[in-house]
Order: C-alpha cells, then sequence, then structure tokens
C-alpha cells in the first residue's frame, strides 16, 4: 500500500467535511497524476490550467464570484457583510515535477471548504471571503518561486522576467501568451484593490514536528527568510602525487572544516535558524589535482529578523575564523536576502483561542520553507497553519496527510475567521 | 619577464652543454606553442609527430639508428660494445592541453644529450643504448595515460581501447590510423626484444622540495603508485528551510568531515604517503535542499607497497569511523590500484656515486606522480632522477628549470651510464 490511491482508499473518514476534502483531493489529483501516482502540475502547464478550472467549478457551485488577473491567479469571493474589506484564504494548486498531491492543493480545497460550510449554514462573513489560488508557487517553471503571488503583491520586475526561461526554452512572454495573459497585464496584476484584513494559509508541514508530538495541527509561529551566502575559498592547485601532504594549499580540505563545523552556528543563535549547504563546486575537479578553488553556497534562515542578521555574520566569520593563518583565502558574497515574516502576536493568541476551542494543543512551529503567505506578509497581516505531514516527506509521490487532520485544520481556521 | 621565452634568453649559461639543450629545448617550444607561450602537443597530434622528428634528425646527425614501433614510440639505437642487451633512457614529447615546455621534452633531450657527448668524444657505450620518446604518456588524448610506454610493454587491452574517445569523438582505431599504424600493430608493439638493462629517466620534479633544499638534481627513491577509492556517503535529502538542524541526515556534513579529517591520515602512515579529494559530487545539488548523497574519489599513493595497502585500509576505515552511529551510510570502493615501483637499493648506491663525483648532494625524493619509468620498471630495472621545477609548477605555461641544472643531471646519468 505505497501508492497514492491506495493510501487515499485506505483513509478512515469520520467526519462529513473529510468526505468532501476527500473526494476533492481525489478529483484535483487526477490531473498531472504521473506513471507512479505523483503529481506533476507544473505552473503556467494546462494541468495547472485544469486544476483551476476544476476548483472555479466547485467556487460557482457555492455562487462564489471569480475573478482573474494578468498572473493568472484566481480569486473566488463570498460576499461577506462588509465589503469595504477582505479575508483572503488559500495556497497553490502547481506542483513540482514528481510532487505530491498535498503541497498547495490542501490549501486551496480547506479554505473552500470553510465558504462551502459556510453556505450550507447560510453564515455571512464579516468582510468578502476571498478563496485564492495563486500561480506557480513551486517555480519549476523558471527555476524561480511564488511568481503568482509575487505578481499579486507588484513585486516582479521586467529585469527578472527577461532571464527566465522554462525547460524548453520558451521565455515567459511566450509562456504567460498561453494562459491569455500578457508582460503588461502580469507587472499590473498589483493588490487586491481593497485592503486585506487577514490571508490565511492551511499548508502541510513538510517536516516532522507534528508527527513527532502526535498533533494534527500547529500555528506557524513565523516564515523563515531565507539568505544565501556565495562562499568562495581559494587555495592552490597542485599534482596529487607529487605536493607533499605537508606542502599543500587544499582549499577542498578547508570548505570541508567550513561545512562539517557549520551546523554549530545556527544552533548557537536560535532554535529555529538553520543552515545548509546544498551546492558546491571544486575546481579544477580532477581526480588527481589538489583543488584550487571551491565555490558553495550557504541558504540561512530564521523567523526573527535580528537573528538572521546574526546568522548571516555568523556564517562569514566562521568562513574567515576557518582560513584563519592557513594560506587560503576566502570570500563571502550574501546575494540574497529575503525579511522574515513574523506572525502578529495577537493573531497568534486568537488562532490559540480557536485550538482551545476545539480541544487542540495550541503548538507553534517556525516555517522554515517560502509560501505565498510570505509574499502577502509583506504588506497584510497573515497566520499560517500547518497540517502533519506524514514522516515529513514532500516534494514527492509518498507525501501523505491524513484528511481527518486536514478536516481538524478546516474547523480552527473556521473558528478563527468566525471570532476575528 | 613572465613569458617562456623571456625566460630562456635571461638564462645564464655556463657549460657548453648548456648551450645545446638551451638550443634544443627553444626548438621543440616552438611545435604546438600556444598564444600565452605555452606547450599544446597532444598524444597522436601532428604537432606530437613534429617533435619527434625533429628529434630524430638529431639523432641521425650523431648517426644513430632510428626505429619506431606500432605505438608510435621512437627507438634511436648508440651501438654498444655488446648488443646482447640495451641501456635505455628517455621520456615523451607530448604535452598536456596548456601546459609547459620541459616536462617529457626535459627527459628526451637530456638522454640525447648523454649520446651526443659519447659521440662527441669517441666513447661507447658497454651496451646498445636508445634513447626513447614514449607517444602520449600526459594521456589528453583519451583521458588515459602513458600509453606508449604501456603499449611498449604490453599491458594494454583491446577492452581499453574499445572505450577510448578523443575530445573530437574519434576512436582509437580511427587515430592510430592517423599515425600510420593500427590497432594491430599496436597491441602487438610489445617489448624491446631485448633485455634492458637499465632504463633512465630525467624529468622535472613538479614539487618544490628541491628547490627548498637550494639543490639541482635529486634521486628518486621509488615511483608511488596511484589507487582510487570511490567513497559514497548516503543520508537523506530535505527542504533545507523546514528541516530541523536536529533532524538532519546530511550527506555533505559527513562526507566533509570526512575530506577535512584525511589529510590526518597519509601522515600516520609514511612520510611519502599523500591522500587527496579532488572530485566530488553533491546531490540532489539544489541550493536549498539538504544533500542526500554525495560520491568523491579519494585519490592516495606511496612509494611501498605494504604502506599502500595500509594507506587504502585505512581510508576504507576512516569513512566508515565517521559515520559511526549517524544515521549515514557510507560505500567504499577500490576502482584503481597501480603497484609501486621500488628503486633497487643497488642502483640508488650507484647513483649516489655518480652524484658525489660531481660534488652534488645525493638527495633522495619520492616520485607521487606516474610516469613512463613506472611503466618500464614493472619489468626492468629503472632509476629517475628529477631537476628542480621554479616554484614546483607544471603542467602550466609558468613551468620552468633552469638549463644548468638540466646540464648537471645529464652530468650525472652519464656518469651513472659509464660506471654501470
Amino acid at each position: 500500500m505505497r501508492l497514492f490511491t491506495d493510501k487515499m482508499a485506505a483513509e478512515k473518514l469520520e467526519d462529513p467535511i473529510s468526505e468532501r476534502l476527500h473526494a476533492r483531493i481525489l478529483e484535483i489529483s487526477k490531473i498531472g497524476r504521473t506513471e507512479n501516482e505523483g503529481a506533476k502540475r507544473m505552473g503556467y502547464s494546462k494541468e495547472e490550467s485544469q486544476a483551476k478550472d476544476k476548483v472555479i467549478e466547485w467556487m460557482q457551485e457555492i455562487g462564489m464570484q471569480i475573478r482573474k488577473d494578468g498572473a493568472g491567479n484566481v480569486f473566488g469571493t463570498y460576499q461577506g457583510e462588509d465589503s469595504s474589506k477582505v479575508f483572503m484564504a488559500g495556497s497553490h494548486i502547481d506542483t513540482v515535477p514528481d510532487g505530491g498531491h498535498f503541497d498547495g492543493a490542501a490549501g486551496v480545497l480547506t479554505a473552500l471548504e470553510i465558504v462551502t460550510l459556510w453556505h450550507e449554514a447560510g453564515y455571512t462573513p464579516k468582510y468578502d471571503f476571498e478563496v485564492v489560488i495563486f500561480s506557480d508557487e513551486e517555480g519549476s517553471r523558471f527555476s524561480s518561486g511564488l511568481t503568482g503571488s509575487r505578481a499579486f503583491m507588484g513585486l516582479m520586475t521586467e529585469e527578472e522576467l527577461d532571464k527566465y526561461r522554462d525547460p524548453d526554452g520558451q521565455t515567459f512572454d511566450e509562456v504567460i501568451r498561453n494562459i491569455g495573459s500578457d508582460r503588461q497585464q502580469f507587472l499590473t496584476a498589483e493588490g487586491p484593490g481593497k485592503q486585506i484584513a487577514m490571508y490565511a494559509e492551511i499548508h502541510i508541514e513538510q517536516a516532522k514536528q507534528l508527527e513527532q508530538k502526535n498533533l494534527p495541527v500547529g500555528i506557524v509561529s513565523g516564515i523563515a527568510g531565507a539568505t544565501r551566502t556565495k562562499i568562495t575559498f581559494h587555495g592552490a592547485a597542485g599534482h596529487a602525487g607529487s605536493t607533499p601532504m605537508t606542502e599543500r594549499k587544499d582549499a577542498l580540505v578547508k570548505a570541508s572544516e567550513f561545512i562539517s563545523t557549520l551546523p554549530g552556528i545556527p544552533k548557537s543563535i536560535s532554535q529555529t535558524a538553520v543552515a545548509t549547504v546544498g551546492k558546491m563546486s571544486v575546481s579544477p575537479g580532477g581526480v588527481n589535482v589538489i583543488p584550487g578553488e571551491v565555490e558553495l553556497v550557504v541558504d540561512a534562515r530564521d523567523i526573527n529578523e535580528e537573528n538572521q542578521s546574526k546568522l548571516i555574520q555568523a556564517v562569514a566569520d566562521h568562513a574567515q575564523d576557518i582560513v584563519h593563518d592557513s594560506g587560503i583565502t576566502v570570500e563571502t558574497d550574501l546575494t540574497t536576502r529575503v525579511t522574515p515574516i513574523p506572525i502578529d502576536p495577537e493573531v497568534i493568541e486568537r488562532m490559540e483561542a480557536s485550538f482551545k476551542r476545539h480541544d487542540l494543543l495550541p503548538i507553534h512551529l517556525p516555517s522554515g520553507a517560502g509560501h505565498d503567505a510570505m509574499t502577502v506578509g509583506t504588506k497584510f497581516p497573515v497566520t499560517m497553519l500547518f497540517v502533519r505531514s506524514i514522516q515529513g516527506i514532500s516534494h514527492n509521490p509518498e507525501e501523505f496527510t491524513h484528511i481527518e487532520d486536514l478536516t481538524q485544520a478546516v474547523k480552527v481556521l473556521k473558528d478563527f475567521f468566525e471570532n476575528l
């Protein structure tokens, strides 16, 4: 029972909400399903469009008004008591090339579920409530990310679009025309028009903390900002046979000393800080040549901006300390820095109250990964819930989340909006 | 004064031998000279053939008999008192793509110089004396090495030749036809026909030990055998943002611990042992993905076979020790093991005597790199002299050796053969 459909068939559904969520996740999973029952719905692909259309059908069934912007983002509006501001909830429906059926889709379908329940109960929310499907969150199309939500928030530039090439070599302009838009409409997709009183996103955890604590849902305490520091170690290349050990300036030995001791750095700063080297290159790269140069990238993150600054500095200092007096030199270059998005403590308090009303322990979790909430959070108040991921597996056909856990998240978030 | 011709023009030549060597090295350097005054004479190229032809001219001027085998190796024979055995000396004349003018050429031209001096003096050596130019020692043509000398010693296989492709995609058969030979003639190039009483090779040191000790020439104490161990660390890939530091199985962190502590291993075994990681790959290789797998190759060498065995074992044990109890696993695979070539202590003693007769300190140096002498040494007694390399630079247009240092090597090796 390792395949997605087998796992879904084995799900125990005790709540009517669960049955509808189960059916809808199965329905969306058929669009772009791969041979090994993974998901392949690249941003701005036919499959992403088909999945959006399916959700639009469900939105229309309960009388929601549909709107699309120039970035292909879909908004379904459910009339509230007051239309001067909006509540918004959603996520994305695209996937990585061999991904799972919960990352993104779970956020869209749970948001829709809240409205569906309101519609059934005849409840009217305080403000207009918009369910959003942001385009191309994964960024598989152009090796970017958060494309739709960044366009929505006016954070995309011509310069970035000029660089885009998709895996088939298509330019951004060619791709965006396929969805009936163009560059101009994309760049002016900006903004909701109205103030967003609260944006909420339910997302699978993509880690194991909830599973280890045996809890279905957790409150995201902040969204970490990714930083990237390119670090280059300069030594001296030489013949691996004729250069005695005592005469070497091996850039890889020093770089390795740096990498092997790097995990101590985030631990010394905060419990939420992380630092990773995922990519490196060794030059000249011959099996019998002492490496003269090593280039690597440190991805370092924290949910707190001050800690993020400390982390960046500590990583650079660590590189300098490692090479001290060794004859090897190092350059560090901070190439990317995304500001972390804190979650307002008052919002967290309100969410905790919703958890308690549903007899759930309100555990706090940092979000290490970026999500659409991060982009919206640059201007508007946001909140996120994480739902337990089996074994923390994500971006993989094995990704799985129990439907009953999603149901818990629906109930809590619905309660949160009803009491906001 | 950084270019080769400027350096040559500035050479102080006090000995007539030096003048001829100087002129001949300059002459050969014109063949395949690159824009930055480096050397480009790939194995089995037009340039390698032209350089061989130039040396053949000089051989014929002093009455040497010329012979070529199916591997393109050139032998110039100078008649000795006894033709039942041969003395042999030489090296190669091909270069790496942007190499220098001494690696190889120095060995061929100094060997020729010895015969030229004998010819001028009317001296007849004990046995026939052959000056050899082995083809494609650098192996730039097919990413191999020692091609000519291995064919000469019958060490090449059909299987290896089948795999060969040169940078232009040509097969071995296509390339070897260009020099007027074919596969069959190449594979049956075997052997000198007669017993080689002694093979001698003068080569630039390609390291800095002689320079540091301010000595022109050194006695090679043994030729290290290269071993290659492929080591694969298996961890678990994961998201660099959402996986807490405490939950990681980062294959690169472990591999780095291995690499940064590797230099301690050869030091613990012998003064001549070396170990290097020059090539590694990190998977999946995304900047925001914790590495799940790292593959690297350890190049480890020693001139002593027993120490070489200890070194191989210690490297594999070290990899296992590093991952112990970490949740990361490691595989080690010894892919290449070349037997080291010891130099007979009696040969070294005789060479020391020649050094002393020329008021030179007979310093011993291990050869970490492979040379044609290593191949010939699998069956016949060999000796090698290293000549001081400026700053140890080699395989580079900056490679340089003072002509007077080569002259010292000529005098010592000539004396050695005269007293053998």
